[in-house]
């Protein structure tokens, strides 16, 4: 049973959140840390890659790529495509920003692997790309049996979302784990940058809290445009 | 629509989860970190309260709270009042719990509420406290309209979720910021409390995500005894 409203509405709210999480990492990261870079003498500015790379795609185009497949009056054809394209997008840049995590610390003599922030984001890009690898052969090439499809999709909504909001809670722990380096170093703990980093934080949660909450609304039509698994 | 397994089965692995969290956050307060006291001259055994009140009571009895109403093959109204009286006990051992880590503050001179983990945290037991409130006035006493509860209900559910996700998150990242705090003091990062402390919010997670499970899979009966309202 959905919620009783329309999921494009939701949607709406979905869309500004993003965008207004996209401009606070890259204010947090660019303005506030110096900008980024692939190759610098300041290995800092290579980490700033993470952040960004991790925010703008794993969760905000990720996020979008989950709500498309709901609020578009597409033909399911079409959806469906733009829900896969949107996905690998999100899964590729999150691979490249877990890279520029590896090659910080690399570069810094800092330790991998030894943070929950780590462990978790580990498994995450692992189930988001099982996740992504079975969506992709089951519902679009080369597709399984009408029985595995129509039983697979509540456990395909299920599993993608609890991903989804895994990868939205560690986020929450990245910047938490990142802004407790820089606090411990001296950064002022009622400073502005620690404010925006902290709002930067709950607009995430908040974008992740709309994206389910557009999942479980009520899509264009109760017919094939939509998905109301859960 | 849920998920096409008994609920049941999920709360068996929920019950064995929030039995290896208890036992692992005592494991960590009593054994690693010298045990609890409600006044001590070791600042830090007030301290250890807190995960130890926030995990066993907001997290492990208040989930317990959630699925008690759909797995109990109870009557309607004695489900309804363990359903209440356990989430009255989670939310007064939460409240209890976030005043340690103020006390612990205020008498080690550390500056209170600078942390993501305590801004959501407050949010969180106010939100909780909001939907505790609520569902008794609207519930159980004096009751709202049928219209009222029908309409409700599934906001209830929703609402309840997103509160109680936030909560599991929230623990996340209490554990992340303690044991980043611990490291920089000279905790070994691969050493066996850092890895103890990172299994257990392993648990804590995995026993939200079976919390969840158990709530969108199939009830007892298909009849008022239990709630599908997603």
């Amino acid at each position: 049973m959905a919620l009783g409203v329309k999921a494009v509405a939701f949607s709406y709210v979905t869309h500004v959140l993003g965008i207004a999480g996209a401009v606070l990492v890259l204010v947090w990261c660019v303005h506030f840390r110096g900008g980024l870079a692939w190759e610098a003498s300041n290995k800092s500015l290579i980490f700033n890659i993470h952040p960004v790379l991790m925010l703008i795609g794993l969760i905000i185009i990720g996020g979008e790529a989950i709500i498309s497949y709901k609020t578009l009056s597409l033909r399911k054809e079409v959806k469906k495509l733009i829900h896969l394209v949107l996905h690998a997008v999100a899964l590729i840049l999150g691979i490249i920003g877990i890279y520029t995590a590896f090659k910080y610390h690399n570069e810094s003599n800092i330790v991998n692997l030894y943070s929950l922030h780590s462990w978790l984001g580990i498994g995450i890009i692992i189930l988001y790309g099982i996740q992504w690898i079975y969506g992709f052969l089951i519902f679009f090439y080369p597709g399984g049996t009408t029985t595995i499809r129509s039983e697979s999709l509540p456990w395909h909504v299920v599993f993608g979302l609890f991903v989804y909001l895994l990868a939205v809670g560690n986020a929450a722990l990245g910047y938490l784990e990142k802004l407790t380096f820089l606090e411990n170093s001296g950064l002022a703990k009622y400073g502005s940058e620690a404010f925006l980093v902290n709002f930067t934080a709950i607009v995430t949660v908040l974008f992740g809290t709309f994206v389910v909450l557009t999942v479980i609304s009520q899509g264009p039509a109760e017919n094939d445009y939509s998905y109301s698994a859960i």
